[in-house]
């Protein structure tokens, strides 16, 4: 994997990343002149018990441009300049124009005192383009291309993640505009975290409590009983496995992991790797094959914190959230869902498997 | 408040409250002549520590049916029946007839065993039907209306709480097919939990530790914050307020609540339970108004589980979540909301609470 790292005129970070040396002048384009104004914050929610980030400016982020116009595509007439330049990268990163959370600018005024406590959303949002290819999409990615980004979503965990107060890095993909997205340019999102966030806050405290009365992972250990049992297993390579999980919360949901436990994609060796990015392409194209169109969902990479300490409680996964829970009925989070956070589900897990088992893909 | 007790042909318990007696012959009609098959389970989800329910038959549950059909309309002709009958009352309330949380049948068969641990979905849900015009809304009922249908969740909280394995009932509405809603008249939903589930157990974990370190309500102190501040206040009367939050989550969240302390809808006086619907309707009426149009939300009423334990820590509150952050723009929940429980906002709750604000309404 190479590397090359640059600055866009208005400040922010772009990283190329590609299978070959990248040489060459390589100028960072920008469709923004200036530098953004504004600093997101934080605001703690008493009743919860969590943060919630304020970015007032996002109201004018790009939403569903004409067709004409891609951000994510590379700049070919200068005067109109996107987000990418024209080189021979495979897969780009760059900090997000209208971050969530931000790294604290020198000089920023101070966030404003409130009746909850208050601090400056210290972090950062990156957008990774995952191919130049505007119409094609991650899981029609040749596998040596998903193993790159696999390796890519390690290089931020590792540069992102040893940045001061960064407490946690997390890899995601919103896909179709059944979930909001608003460039369909293959590309996903990494945002770096100054807490650890309530989803992965309660996933260590379960996985560690398991750790610590079995000294076994508990994913680990859930994997195993998943190939055991079977039947709802969608991929078994010698590393990596892919399967509807048995508690799944979302009709279609997936997920995908090392067989064996991998604390996160820093630590992933390159046979791993290898049959992790056959395990995701054979998932995402059985999802495209199932009703023969683009099959939205959000997918996220859980991994354990950036805090320095050893973690062996964490195992890297995706777990993938489809909106759709028949060909024409979406799945709407609702009263209970939302209000209680206790899932109810109109469809067997084992039922949705035997449909996406039934899908045949060639790798 | 007067309550009348039948039971459908199919089994099913249907209870009719109303100002005034009911009185004479009246015969609860279903839809449906057999009595359900099949019963909803729960699987532990390990990973996030929490229990997933599964009701396979409702997958052929009612879907937009086409507008001759409301199954929530009065029985006009008895060769086709509704869940309702032609009769004097104001409210009604009956079992879902596909729950996602049931009574254990006797003679039912046990849960399968699986690679998590599993259980009956022990638990009920019920359909509260506010009012018998089909075309009105919650906001648009008289006061004495919306007294009446506190005083329902009250009585549904005592009679359902007491029975065996309740653990916490939840009253919510879903309005507008922005959420899913496919019954437009108006009507919520009461689910019963065997369990705390997740978000009322975070609450009353957070409450609890402000109870014991101030011997204050955690919300109580907040109400009187946001009072104090003024800038995001909707409604203020002698015993009821309502607010967008400091901490808001959704663009246009609110929150209502009697300003004194009461943990759940059994406990409110006569003038806490008048000015609470006040303050309801006020915010009914300010979201149809702000774009003249019906606003569409889910609004879940928190309160004390229904363990028997005094929980001088819980606050009955409603908190309000409607999906649009402007007037043609959802709020998706995506990748760091669904994934990381963390949310990002892009505006800030002192303007979309000024937006509220200069909506006039008369009451």
């Amino acid at each position: 994997m190479y590397r090359r790292e640059l600055l866009k005129p208005d400040g922010r970070r772009l990283t190329l990343y590609a299978h070959a040396p990248l040489e060459g002048d390589i100028a960072a384009p920008s469709p923004f002149a200036e530098p953004l104004a504004g600093a997101p914050h934080l605001r703690w929610h008493p009743l919860r018990g969590e943060w919630v980030t304020y970015a007032a400016y996002r109201q004018g982020r790009t939403f569903l441009p004409p067709p004409e116009y891609n951000p994510l595509a590379v700049t070919v007439d200068p005067a109109n300049p996107t987000e990418l330049p024209d080189a021979a990268w495979d897969v780009a990163v760059f900090d997000n124009r209208f971050p969530s959370l931000a790294p604290v600018r020198e000089g920023a005024a101070p966030v404003p005192s409130m009746i909850v406590p208050s601090a400056p959303a210290a972090g950062q949002c990156e957008v990774v383009v995952f191919a130049k290819d505007p119409k094609g999409s991650l899981g029609a990615l040749p596998l040596p291309h998903i193993e790159l980004l696999l390796q890519v979503w390690g290089d931020r965990t590792e540069q992102v993640g040893q940045r001061e107060g960064i407490a946690y890095v997390l890899p995601f993909e919103n896909r179709g505009a059944e979930v909001g997205v608003t460039l369909h340019h293959p590309h996903g999102q990494i945002y770096a975290y100054p807490v650890l966030p309530p989803v992965p806050a309660r996933m260590q405290q379960q996985a560690l409590a398991h750790w610590q009365e079995h000294q076994r992972g508990l994913l680990a250990d859930h994997i195993q009983a998943e190939l055991r049992d079977g039947r709802r297993v969608l991929y078994q390579g010698p590393h990596a496995a892919a399967f509807v999980p048995v508690c799944a919360r979302y009709p279609y949901e997936v997920w995908i992991a090392p067989i064996e436990p991998v604390r996160d994609f820093t630590r992933l060796g390159a046979a791993q790797r290898a049959d992790l990015a056959r395990a995701l392409k054979t998932v995402l194209l059985k999802y495209d094959g199932l009703w023969q169109r683009p099959f939205p969902y959000l997918m996220a990479w859980y991994q354990a914190p950036t805090d320095g300490e050893p973690h062996p409680e964490w195992h890297l996964h995706a777990q993938i959230y489809p909106p759709y829970r028949t060909r024409d009925r979406l799945k709407y989070l609702a009263g209970t869902e939302i209000a209680a956070g206790f899932f109810a589900m109109d469809a067997l897990p084992e039922d949705k498997a035997a449909e996406l088992q039934q899908v045949e893909v060639r790798i």
